[in-house]
């Protein structure tokens, strides 16, 4: 046990109460000017509301105050992982993130297609910011057209978004300490993707001497490409497999989400996934048909994230109030303990992740309930304070009756 | 100065202001079902009221939020001890219980008192849970009886409580990596106590082997004992010595408790202790009369925490009352710092020690009220905010001008 994450031999691995994580994306706000409310307050939530009186509220800080996170270590620290500990390389995430099962000794690396003039001088570090169509065409030529000369390596290659793509290598002892090649300005060559120095590991340089040839075939394939010519790369990540929540907590653990990404991080801390549902009710409903099956359930919701990154303060309203009425629906249920929050703020009026603490509730026969409202307001007075996320587990165990005493 | 202790290196080695910590043992409750009140709302406490016009209001998590300590590890983080990296083994722990000194170097154990069958096997391991005179007289006999064969070595064994006995070895190097002898059921014969493995510790096989010499010894003395003839091992504890408040904080400190294990705790640290009074009030009364020739002092009051075990909400709001009277003696003292808190919460609804955190108050010059009130619901919005217990003592030094600058 460390101060750093939640206290894991504490755990007691018997049976123990069902917890319900229901996270609303993003769901931390700013006051707009007209009345001085956030998203959450103006959101007209009766059912929320009526739970509030039988929980304990909070604020949390997902990573540390100040810190705005993304949605990978945003998740983690929900999950009782400490997010500065267990990072998850870009290129990782970004594997996860288009539903990719990766393995331990994977190495996951983001490219960027750039376009580069005839001395292989890059004029555009994003190619013109290709359509997802235009992008896949070029991938799946890739994909198609190179043999790496190395046959025991295998690669894996996934348009992302847009200019983003992702590249898996897997086969052999791979390094991620190589240096990304992104040059960051235009006007020059990519850099050479090299083992970082000093002290070129090995397994590094075998990683690089790998990416060297695809690189080449890669120039190769697209020398005709007008726009979308080059790549960058930008994030090597060896993926070390994380501990699961059965090994760390004794959960077994079931991930209902309606957008790859969310699946991808449940998967990555051990939950068994319910399905890919094609709307944000869907996800509801595989939560209830698999409820009594496992002992914690992850249920995501992006909505109230996607609306705030648009801008858009009364379509993150809305959003909230969906979400309030699926409440009754978690209740009959009957979690022994019932957690709704968010992995970050997203306020409408910055259109971005923000740093700014995210409304917790926290239902359960010990709570210490302080009133009828759940809102950003309502919540900096709780009984839970206003703690770092990577605890929200250690409350959710303690309150399901999971944590040992801490010394005699 | 690490983010895991009181900054020791800015405390200022000359003459400062007098602290008061009051702990009223397993403070903090829960609502009860017909008005909502926690124990400390429903007392009434005029005193601690009035106290709180002048004080600055918070809470405290004694470890980390959702972890419920024991009353070692929480002592230790009011007195400014991580209680994550000072760890009292539970050996060391009845030691202290039972008054004895414990010097840096001496080995600590716990042993059942348990019924083996006439091939050795374990048929009851707390045999039958004596009465602490039964049990005391089993102690007499092993400690008369027993001759250790290395000379060198001086052992000292008490009864702690109905099955439980203290035995701690004292004399050569000793280490605590020895296994455990209680094999946790019945029907199988204790284990053999040797030291861990792999890479056993020479050491710990000392240990070891005077060990199994005691329990070998033990065997024949208790042969004819019908119920108490077995001895399991639990937890082997070298105790190596605390630094001291003194040594820490510039405090020259006194522990004022009824009960050894909280005066135990406070040795540990480099308290005196200024006697073993048989009454509650007794303890506050030798407060009084040593008030002036100390630094801190600790007064510790258990009542709060009995009845909170014992499920008596209107007990706990009693003891809470009586605690009130005691204020305006402290308050006569003129302590630059008063504090009043709890080690840690113990909901009279759960019966146990629990995680929830404790309502602090802490009176000073500098303070920072906001009303006056003391209980669950005021502190929350008190201007301490909530805090790990740890720090308590910082804000204790600060307050108490004893703390420097941090840079320039």
């Amino acid at each position: 046990m460390t101060h750093l994450t939640v206290p894991d031999d504490l755990v007691h691995h018997g049976p123990g109460g069902r917890i319900l994580l229901f996270v609303l994306d993003g769901l931390g706000g700013l006051p707009r000017a007209s009345d001085g409310r956030t998203e959450l307050e103006a959101a007209r939530t009766p059912n929320l509301d009526a739970l509030a009186e039988e929980s304990s509220l909070g604020l949390h800080n997902p990573v540390a105050p100040g810190v705005t996170p993304g949605s990978g270590p945003a998740h983690l620290a929900l999950f009782g992982y400490d997010p500065v500990g267990f990072q998850v390389g870009r290129g990782a995430l970004s594997a996860l993130g288009v539903g990719f099962e990766l393995r331990p000794g994977d190495l996951a690396l983001r490219l960027n297609l750039a376009t580069l003039d005839g001395e292989g001088q890059v004029v555009d570090r994003r190619a013109g910011r290709p359509s997802d169509a235009e992008a896949g065409a070029v991938v799946d030529r890739l994909r198609e057209g190179i043999r790496l000369r190395n046959e025991r390596v295998k690669f894996f290659l996934f348009p992302e978004k847009e200019h983003r793509v992702v590249l898996i290598f897997r086969g052999v002892r791979l390094g991620d300490k190589v240096r990304e090649t992104d040059p960051q300005e235009v006007g020059v060559p990519p850099l050479e993707a090299r083992a970082l120095r000093p002290d070129p590991d090995p397994a590094s340089e075998t990683t690089a001497a790998i990416f060297r040839d695809f690189l080449e075939q890669a120039r190769a394939l697209l020398a005709e490409e007008p726009v979308m010519n080059g790549l960058l790369a930008r994030g090597f990540a060896r993926y070390e497999g994380f501990p699961s929540i059965e090994g760390r907590f004794g959960l077994r653990g079931m991930a209902h989400a309606r957008y790859p990404m969310y699946r991808g991080v449940a998967r990555l801390v051990g939950m068994e996934i319910s399905g890919a549902p094609d709307s944000d009710e869907g996800a509801v409903e595989l939560l209830e048909e698999h409820f009594e099956a496992h002992d914690f359930h992850f249920l995501h919701y992006k909505a109230p994230d996607s609306r705030g990154e648009d801008g858009d303060f009364d379509g993150k309203v809305a959003a909230i109030e969906v979400a309030d009425t699926w409440i009754p629906r978690l209740r009959a249920l009957n979690p022994d303990v019932l957690i709704v929050t968010g992995d970050h703020s997203t306020p409408a009026a910055m259109r971005v992740h923000s740093w700014h603490p995210v409304p917790l509730l926290l239902q359960s026969r010990w709570a210490r309930p302080t009133g009828a409202a759940f809102h950003e307001r309502a919540c900096r007075t709780g009984a839970l304070g206003t703690v770092e996320a990577r605890h929200i587990m250690s409350l959710a165990l303690a309150h399901a009756g999971r944590l040992e005493k801490f010394g005699a």
